[in-house]
Parts: C-alpha cells; structure tokens; sequence
C-alpha cells in the first residue's frame, strides 16, 4: 500500500496558516451551524443567531425617577428662592418614590431635598421644566428596538437588556461540535491499568479543554486501533453531526502512521507537516468539507497544534474574533540555539529579579508536557533565526495573567522534596505567593542567580578543603549580597532496590559489571559528591553502566531504580522511603538556601522567611524521613 | 423606627476600595472554603486545593523517541561516513518505533533516515552516545513530583499532566456560593405579567452572570417584599451556606430603603454611599464576617457596581488575581461635562474614523441599561474632574476584545427600522462586519460625521429652498468628500392610537387641549418636517401639550402613543403598523445614507455598499410598509 506520494511538502508555520484561514473561510461556519432556543439567563457568552428586537418598554409606564413630589411642571413656574411658592399637597403635588407611576396629569417631579412639606402644604424654590426626574415610556428600551445583533456574543449586561425587554428565551448558535478521535493500540483511557508500552490517552483531553474553554462541545470517542478501515468507518458514521474532526496520533509519516491515509481518503490533505519545534507532524485537512486535523502523538506538539490551529478554528468558526494575545517583555539571561528554518516554541518561566522581568527557558522536548504546564509564556523563535544570544529582551506571549506574573518570583536552585513542601505550605497560606521553581542542581542554582535569573536558590555543595557548606562556592560565583538560610540536614545515599537483591554494599558495588547505575546531572550537589566518592574510593567511571544517564532530581533517580531502569543511584534517604526503596546511608549534608538581600523588600520574597518557625510547618518536617529540619537565617549574613 | 444615624458617611471610590479590600482580606477567603473531590477531566478553571503529586511516572518505561534502530551504543564506536559499520538485525540492533518500550540491553536509538538496512543488515555512519533518542523513565513526569500547587487555576496543561500522573481525580476548592436576594414588592420574574407600576427582575440575573463568568456559583432567592424582618430572617436561615449576599434595592437613604438596616441588624455597614455616577447608593459591609453588598436598583448601576466591587471580591475570594483591565487610548470630539466630586462612568462606543480610535459617550441616565449593552468601553471621568474637552485623548476601560472593536465602524445618524434591518442582514452574513449603532437624528449624524466621529450617517433632511434632500446641508455641514445612497423613500406622518379615539384629522389637530403630543428630538429629520409643519399651519408650539417631551427614534414615539403616553406623534408608517396603530400620511420623504470616500478602502465600508441590491434584503425591504426601497448609489457622488 504506497500512500507516501500523497503527502505534500512540509509548509512554514505562515503558509500553514494561511491554508486553514482558507479551509475556515470555505468551510461556510457560522452560517453552517443551526440556531437553538435557549433561556436568557443561560445564554451569557453564547452567540446570537438573529437580531432580537424588545417586545416590551422598559420602562412601559411614565414614572419617577427619584423620591419627591410629582408636580404639573407650568404650576412652578415664577418660583425662586426669594419668591418660593407655597402648593398643596395631594392637589397640587403628590408624593412619589423612585419608580412608582407618574400620576395622571403630572409631568415632573421635584426631589424631597429641594422642597420643604408642612402638614398638606409644599413649599418650593425654583421652577422645574416638563419631564423632569421623569422616567419616560421606553426610556431604556423602546418596544420592537433591537437588542442584539446576530454573530454578538451575550454579555452580562445583554442579559440584563433582553430580559428588560421582555424576551425570555433566545435564538443562538448551537455549539460547534469537535470530534475528537484517539487511535492507537497503546493508548489507553485515563485510569486504566497499564502494562509496559502503554501510554495514557491525556492528549484527548487537553485538548477537550481547549475546545471548552472556547465554549465548544468536545466529543472523545472510545479508542481507535491503527486500522485505516476502522477509523475511515467511525469517521463516516459521525461526520453530518461534527463541525471538526481530530484525529490524535498516527499523524506523521512513519509506516505505522495512518491518519494521513484516513483523511486522503474521507476527504484533502492540505498541509502536512509544519517547519514547527515542537508540533511539526501536523496534518490540516478538510473531511465532507468540515476542518479536519491529525494531531501529532507528542502531548507538547499537541499542546502547540491546539493553541496555534484549533483554537483559531474554534473562533473563527463562531464567527468570533480570537482573543489577542498578551505579550510581555522580558530578558533572557542565557543564550538558546533553534534551527534555522524552523519556528521553535521555547515554554518559559517568567519573574521579576532585579526590577527587571526575566524570562528562563524550560526543557525543550516534545514529550515533556510539564515543560507547558509549569510555564508562564511561549517564546517564539522565528525560523530564520538561529536563536538569541544571552542577555537579549524578547517578546513572550503570556500564558498566564499579568498580575499573576507580575509578582512573581522564581526558585532556581537544587531540588529537595521538603523544600518543596515549604512553598507548597506558604502558597497554601497566601495564595499571592506566585513562585515559579526550576530545578537545576545547586551550581546551576548559583549560575543563574548570579545572571540575574532568580531571586531564590538552594545548594549542598561540600568544599573538601574548608569542610564547610556552600558559603566557599557563594563567594566565588555569587557577586551579589545574600541571605542565608540554614534549610536542613539531609542524610544521602546509595538507594537500591526492595531487600537489595544485587547485594550493593559500598560505592565499589556500582561500577559491578551486573549493574546498572542512574546517575544525576552535573553542576547537582549530588552528583559532586558522587564524584568525590567515586574518586575516593578509584572507582574508574567508565566501569560504570549508566554513569550517563542523568537525571535531574533525587526522585527521577530513586524512581529509575524502583521501575528497573537502574539498580541503584545516589540520592536521598527521604525518596528511597517514599518509593519504598532500600537505602545505604553515606553522608549526612546540609542543605541552604540563598536569598538576593536586595529582594527582601519584596513581600513574596520576605514569605520565604516568614514561614520558617511556623510551629505548623514545622511538625509536617518532622514527618520527612531522613531530613534534620532547621530553618534558621545564618546570623552572619544577616 | 429612627435608624438613619446608622449610615456612614459618603465615601470616594478609592476609599470605598480600601475599605472592601479590608473586608475581603478579613473573611479569611480561599482558606475559608473547603475542598471537594472531581475528575480532572471537568476540572478546567477551577482551583487546585492542595499540591498534587503524580502517582505513575511518564513514561514509566525507557521508551524510544524516535522511529529508528535501537543498539547499545558502545557498538556504535568508530563508526563514521567514511568507515560505516555493517551491523545484523535482530542480534545488534532491532527495529523500534516512537514510543516503544527500549528492548533489553539497547540504550539508544539510531534514526530510521540515518542507516541503510538490507535483508537483515544495516549500515550506520557515525556513533552514537548512550541514552540518544531514548525517553528515559519519568522524563516528562516522575512519580510523587508536584504536578500542581494550592492555589493554582487548573489549565488545559494541568488536565494533560494530571492524567499523565495517574490522577483522575482532583481536590479543589468549592465554588464560591453567592447568595442574590431581589427586594421590593414592584419586582417580578421576567416572563410575569406585569401591571403599571411593576419592574422585571433583570438585576438578579445580570449579577448572576457576572458571578457565572467568575467560575463561582449564583443563587437567586425568592423575591423578597420589602419587609425588613422577612429579609433578615431570609438572610439568618442562609447565611452558613452562603460566601457573599447581595441584596439588590432598597440600598438608597429613602423612606422604604430598609437594606441598610437589614445589613445593620445583621452585620456591620462599612459604605454607605460612594460619590461615584452610576452606583452612588451602594451598601458594602459584611453579615457573620462575610462580605455584603447592598446593590443599587437602578440597572447600570448595579452593573457598575458589579464590575467593580462584585467581581474583584470573587476574584479575591478564591485566590485568584483579577484580570488586569484592558485599555484603549482613543480620541472623543465632543466635550463631556461631569460633576466635581464624582466618579463618573460613562458608557461609550468606540469605532476607528480617519486612521484614529474614537469613542463616543452614550446615553448618561443609570436607568439605561442598553447603554452597557451596546457599550465597547467605559470612560471613567475622575472626581476632580469636571469632564474633558472636545478632541481630548483618553484612556477608555475596554469592555470588548480589541480585535472586536480594531475593525469596527461607527454609524451616528437618524433612526431607521429598515437600515436596521439592513445592517442586521450584513451582520448575519458578515460576522467580522462590526458596526456600532447610535441613533442621533439628522443633522446629529451629520455634525458627528464632520467632527469625525463616523463613518457613516444617514439623513433626511428636506430643503425647502431647493426643494432637494440632504445634498444642500450635506454641502454646508460636511467638509469631507462622500458617497450618497439614496437609501428609501419613506411615507411619514401623524401616529394615532388604534381606531382614531382622539378624532385627529390633521397637522392642527396636535394643539387641540385634549390632546397630549410626543416629539422627536432637535435635530432630528422628523423634528424638521414637524416644526415646518407646524409653522406652515400657524399653529402656536406653546399651546401643544408635550411639545418638551422629546424621544429619540420613530419607534419611541410610536410606543408613547401604544402605551397612552401620548395620543399622537409624527413618525414614518412602517412604526405605525408595527405597533398596530394607526396613521394620518403627510409626507413622503428621501431617506439616505452618506458613507465617508476615504473609508471606502475599508473592507467593513465596502459592505455596506456591497449588500445594497442583494436580491434576499430586496426581498425582506418589500415586506417593509411604508417603504420603497432604493439602495442605489448617487453617481454624481461617486
């Protein structure tokens, strides 16, 4: 079966998107979609499908629009403050509220503050013209004045002005509705067992999420296997009831890949594959005319697909406008290298460190989908760029609001699980702790805050030749006045598995021609300290299966042993307990962290202090295995 | 009961928003709302309650990334282009796909475009380091990280990462519950029949949505009479399950204002009244320690007040920040008068004219809720101030998305049903055909057009000298080059109740003493014809009764006569039958439209023009009475 011929050239990510512009426009949306009548008071943000016009004034009867007294406007007439004139009540004037009917013959009504009443007499001081405080029939809304416009999307206030105008139910829009199909023998639905070589179908979700939040019906269907015939059937029996189909996975041009067959087939390919990092094999199309997209497998492509395309499809097919993106300025402290001839979409963490907002990149692969959940911007790499050099200001579209990132402050440092817990604790307690975490080792904590790109860090770095904690390695790299905090004692180790079936004794055992090793990356505390036992005891690196495999954090380690990825690794007591692990303690190490004095007039930064004695957080340390909780400033940095 | 001393003094707006801040800060929100437990797949927007930690790593196997040959990259060594290596498949190396479980032994995947394969060899032309092309264990998740903090807003990343952590269920914060209590005997559902003296209940409802639109959850009460015992008891009953009450009317200083006591009673009042315009009287104060709002009756009030008390608080409430506000600079050509020591809120249209954004103020009045509806912005004028002058730049509040308002058009001119229904026909047709609608009569539109303020006006304006239609006031007002449609001709005259009770005959008849007259306003097309008409007859203006009384569109006047507000009125026929009255003809006039020359280059201009002998609007413009539809462009102006 060679289909390869029909996919066409990779497109760049403007001609991508000037093809589905014109798929959207020829798709004939919203035209397409069939009105519904649904009550006004469930209509906020739905689209109106005609002009409504009023069926009732409001108001539909002349009345007061203020507290005092209804008055014929020519009896006032010649009334001044030196010349008042003194009227009747009941005859000449009769008391009204705010709203109430203007009684028959009565044309205006003088406030209660500007008139003096004795017994049935009203004394006045000005005269008052014809309709005044008066609220005339329709003053509002006349009977049969539209209301709304058709492709108007219904606010709060349309709400308010329908029914005011006597209409209780509307003609809208249904709701665009987007099938969504996951295919393949390995995806499993959320929740299910998983057995090796299983992968959990969250991309169907995401990506319901987006078409919710566009105020569209997402419909996943139950899980496709890879056959062409299968999916083309599912696909005919549902198409007359959706406006777009997605098909997840299969997308690229492998030979286990079908979608591109299944929509060659139902329907034209228009695009296939995008000069894009990460999202590149994308498949645009038409399907019976609808939308159609292969979305790529990879939980960030897909991300960046539904941003980039789906979104766009969604509004542009209410007949909306999408919303504009909000865009931030921020530096980039570090240099980032992009192909040329691909438009790469770096996920960043943003903050504010010396006054200045910083932008810090997040791990580039397609599979790391936490890179777009714990970001706060996409920075844009235009494909004829090789990338920006350190120290450039870029332009990053917000994933977040601004207020939430205005304050925010960020944590680069060296990873430890209760530290982690700590600001869990303070956002907990105040929920405007905006704090953004990276996890880099110590050293790569103390390099960024050195360039400026946090305002937080935390390090165990041991200096064999002082014996002391830290502070030689503060001296050298940091060039900025700091705090100290005395965090806690950790207890470090070799982490092996349950009963320690490999009989690892000492740190010679994992350089054992029958182990496998999972190491951490450089610049990590532990792995400095790796290194020194492994130099200590001659161990010869190159001995040692998986000295490669870097992972960056105690419980990536500990979970490579727990899953058979490795035998054994270096890391803390805590995580091998957590994972139910076995552990060989090799040093107790003390764990700090650094705080830029200058932030401390920051109140997000000052939290960090704040919650250190809290009696509450410190009882939940006490339940850390393996931890030695201090949380104490070094007085001498103070 | 003398209660009036409990009222606090007036505050300014900035003192009020301390003041509710204090508040909001002292309920003790988000920390007061307990958790409930959902599935993450309807989690979008809300609230994570605690950190959540992943249970299962992604992947949870060593899998490869690419499609390719999985080796043991020592094999690889010294292979180069110039000296391949010939390796044997199945035994060396083994074919994998993405996302395939790593095969026992194997540590790195060679790319299936970088190697030959032949029978059951392949061929390679450089090595490869261990791990290349390898997802290790926990790459994009491992297991028990973080996935999300307290506080956090759920996004449609967080739903990807969740699920990918083996989680299906998520703790977050209940949504906020806000108690909304309609008062007053006069207020009915909408949908009721209504007497003379009777309010729909559009308030409830409008602040409901700006509760839905705050992802909390609205509960509108009974309508409650105005009985201070029975509210109170209401509020004791409900208070325990509630975290905002919002008691709408009755928050004024007036003799049946009995909320400020309700409050009082209860809880505390710390505002009783801000020096803003609309919402002046407006009660902020908590019950049990929860905030409360005594809500203004008028409607646009109650929606200012919402936008900007109701809303941060739900914000604040739950943690979160409030979207920052978008702002417009744009230009107003016409002065605004406002009173010191007021914060006013005008409503405006915004539109772009001559390359510039202008705004242009609507209707004043807090009881013209369509004035917020037909709103893009509100244009907030200092209590300092005592208003702008013309051709001032300001800074307008956006209601709407800015790519709503970029491309939109402004037409300011006399009020026509079937242009109405002409633009509604464009609209329908054209979602991205934005055109903002203000009724300002004849020569309005034309000053409005000169002083730049649309893009289009419309006229029918009569010159009894030439005896020609609006090319002679167009010629005298309009320093701009322009194109002239002759839109329709248009049957005017007098407006009478159904079956001529009154006996009016002619013109003359309008000044008869049994006879209340409803006029339209200065400057409108119809004022001309009436004034000339009246001259022309001799006929004294003092002796009609309403002569003062002015409304602003065809329709309002013919809904006076409808609903005994008046016994005739001159308007075009078309109204007349609309509205079942019945109609004395006096005049069959030109009715057109003037669209600027220089905004013809504008794909929103060009509509109008392009729709004009669209034979489906010839079709509806037939069922128009009254009407002879033209739509032809004049050529002399062309």
């Amino acid at each position: 079966m060679v289909k390869r011929e029909i996919f066409l050239n990779k497109k760049n990510l403007t001609q991508a998107k000037r093809i589905w512009k014109d798929i959207l426009d020829k798709s004939n949306y919203p035209l397409n979609l069939e009105p519904e009548i649904i009550s006004v008071k469930d209509a906020l943000g739905r689209i109106a499908f005609e002009t409504v016009y009023s069926k009732q004034s409001s108001p539909f009867y002349t009345a007061s629009a203020v507290d005092g007294i209804a008055v014929d406007a020519r009896i006032t007439n010649g009334a001044s403050l030196s010349t008042p004139k003194v009227l009747e009540l009941g005859k000449d004037g009769i008391l009204v509220n705010t709203g109430d009917p203007m009684p028959k013959g009565f044309n205006a009504v003088i406030m209660i503050e500007d008139v003096e009443i004795t017994d049935n007499k009203f004394r006045i001081f000005e005269s008052i013209s014809p309709y005044r405080n008066v609220r005339l029939i329709g003053e509002d809304i006349g009977i049969k004045e539209p209301l709304i416009y058709p492709n108007e999307t219904i606010t709060n206030a349309h709400i308010g002005v329908l029914l005011a105008g006597g209409i209780t139910k509307v003609k809208v829009y249904r709701k665009l509705k987007v099938l969504i199909i996951p295919t393949g023998e390995e995806i499993k639905k959320p929740g299910e067992g998983l057995k090796i070589g299983d992968i959990v179908d969250t991309n169907s979700y995401m990506i319901a999420s987006f078409v919710k939040e566009a105020n569209a019906t997402p419909i996943i269907s139950e899980i496709l296997p890879n056959d062409e015939r299968k999916i083309e059937t599912f696909i005919k029996n549902k198409i007359d009831n959706v406006d777009i189909v997605i098909i997840v996975g299969g997308s690229a041009k492998g030979t286990k890949d079908l979608t591109a067959s299944v929509i060659n087939d139902l329907g034209k390919i228009r695009v296939h594959g995008i000069s894009v990092q990460p999202g590149k094999p994308v498949i645009l199309g038409t399907i019976n005319g609808k939308p159609a997209i292969g979305m790529p497998g990879f939980p960030v492509s897909s991300f960046i697909i539904s941003h980039i395309f789906l979104k766009y499809a969604l509004y542009k097919m209410q007949g909306r406008n999408l919303p504009q993106t909000k865009k931030l300025k921020a530096v980039v402290h570090r240099p980032i290298t992009s192909k040329i001839g691909v438009t790469e979409f770096i996920r960043a963490k943003l903050g504010n460190v010396d006054d200045k907002t910083v932008a810090v990149p997040l791990k580039k692969g397609a599979g790391v989908l936490s890179s777009v959940s714990n970001a706060d911007g996409l920075l844009k790499i235009p494909f004829d760029s090789e990338g920006i050099e350190a120290n450039s200001v870029v332009n990053i579209e917000m994933l977040k609001g601004s207020r939430d990132i205005r304050n925010q402050i960020l944590f680069i440092g060296s990873n430890d699980p209760l530290l982690i817990r700590y600001f869990s604790f303070i956002k907990k307690k105040e929920p405007s702790f905006n704090i953004g975490i990276i996890n880099s080792g110590s050293l790569g904590g103390l390099l960024a805050m050195s360039r400026g790109e946090c305002n937080i860090t935390a390090a165990h770095l041991f200096d064999e030749k002082s014996e002391v904690y830290n502070i030689p390695f503060l001296k050298k790299y940091l060039k900025k006045e700091f705090v100290l905090v005395h965090f806690s004692l950790r207890s470090q180790g070799i982490i092996v598995q349950k009963g320690n079936p490999k009989n690892i004794r000492t740190i010679c055992d994992i350089a054992r021609p029958d182990i496998t090793f999972v190491n951490r990356q450089r610049g990590s505390g532990t792995r400095v300290i790796t290194d020194y036992l492994l130099q200590k005891n001659s161990v010869s690196l190159e001995s040692i299966n998986g000295y490669e495999h870097e992972e960056f954090t105690h419980l990536a380690v500990a979970n490579n042993v727990k899953l058979g990825g490795a035998d054994c690794g270096i890391g803390i007591k805590y995580v091998a307990d957590a994972l139910d692990l076995d552990f060989i303690p090799v040093k107790e190490e003390q764990y700090d962290l650094v705080i830029l004095k200058n932030d401390l007039r920051r109140k997000e930064v000052r939290f960090v202090l704040d919650f250190l004695q809290d009696p509450e957080f410190i009882k939940i340390a006490k339940g850390f295995s393996g931890y030695k909780y201090i949380g104490v400033v070094d007085e001498k940095t103070q």
